[in-house]
């Protein structure tokens, strides 16, 4: 099932679309919390390699720089609270089970921050994943009730922590869903995501429409063992 | 930010991948219940267009009849009741609001049979579209709960009713979710989807999991909004 007409209409849309007007980011540096796990290695990998300034976190300063040591790039690495008091933009990439408790701690560094959530809060049984119930309803409507003194904002939730780590992957062909309130913290973490090869960051609505972006990767987890894929997801039509 | 690449890779999976092995579904008579709202109508057409033989119902036999006149393509009218009892496979994509007293109403007439609920619960304010709170978890769930002796499954929520009723949009640049416990009623409904150009039906997980791909109509909304598309979405690296 080929689709050459509209799939050269979505690329061509790619570049007159929702690119057009989003700010220049590259002098921004990004800080990643959690930046020692899967998501978060792999996403200062991406950003480091798009020419981003990036500095990951983690509970442990030694270990932060140990880990940005290895994935080389001009990444550096400090404690969660360096990490955030160093970085313009800062992405949360933490486990669910520590984000309440992370944010908390880092009130005072993330004040005035554009923040970046992508923490999925997901539970696993035999049949496979499925979203946990978030009392805020969704882990960025937690974030952003925690983090009153910060712009919160939500994105980078259906990226394959696989690929984007594998370097030998120069392109990841997916779209990034932005969430928030604020149109300049939006379109800063859009640019962002655009400056990736092969991803665009597309406004996907307001927070509170964060928990199914959220839960959806319960699905791509299902798609995945079905079609043994590592799935993304493209919005057509822009 | 063109992708030809990674574009004609995708196109590629789509003959190799999630298309293969589906049942022949040609011979299935589709019933649409709520067939003569705007989602229903469109989805119709685009299966009758198909090759399928398509029954749209209504509470009322003489608007489901006028409106199948209207369509074209072989398409039946007839009351709700008649079209369940006559249709193999039966869509549901009545209004939210009389979701759960249509589908008791029918329970006898959709004993043994495939049902897709194609119904998104959401509800509209001055922010825009947001997900509203299903006591069974989701509309499909509630389906199941409510229709003991069907095998029910969820799809076609992410289809824009706009695309689909013009029909000077001969393909639609889509993928189908399809959810559900059955994989022989999945399969069904995948081979279904995938008869329609433009669009590959993927499996992405039980019903359980129906909420989110519900929801996700919010944020396409906000999407379809913002950029001025009929937005849709694309399963990559499958």
């Amino acid at each position: 099932m080929t689709q050459p007409d509209s799939v050269n209409a979505t690329a061509a849309a790619a570049t007159a679309g929702p690119g057009r007007n989003l700010p220049d980011v590259s002098h921004l540096v990004v800080g990643v919390l959690g930046g020692t796990g899967d998501q978060g290695r792999g996403l200062a990998l991406r950003l480091a390699g798009a020419g981003q300034q990036v500095v990951i976190g983690s509970r442990s300063a030694e270990r932060a720089e140990a880990c940005a040591a290895e994935l080389g790039r001009g990444i550096r690495g400090a404690d969660n609270a360096a990490c955030a008091a160093d970085s313009d933009v800062v992405i949360v990439a933490v486990p669910w089970e520590g984000h309440a408790e992370t944010l908390v701690s880092l009130r005072a560094e993330l004040a005035g921050k554009i923040v970046v959530d992508c923490v999925n809060p997901l539970g696993f049984d035999k049949q496979g994943a499925y979203p946990l119930r978030v009392p805020e309803g969704s882990a960025a409507q937690q974030a952003a009730a925690l983090l009153p003194d910060s712009t919160v904002t939500a994105a980078f939730h259906h990226l394959s922590a696989v690929l984007l780590q594998d370097e030998s992957v120069e392109r990841i062909d997916t779209d990034v869903m932005v969430l928030g309130e604020d149109r300049a913290a939006t379109e800063t973490v859009q640019a962002l995501a655009s400056r990736i090869p092969g991803m665009r960051g597309i406004f996907a609505g307001r927070l509170r429409n964060a928990h199914q972006v959220e839960s959806l990767v319960a699905n791509l987890i299902s798609v995945n063992r079905r079609y043994k894929a590592h799935a993304g997801l493209r919005i057509t039509d822009v």
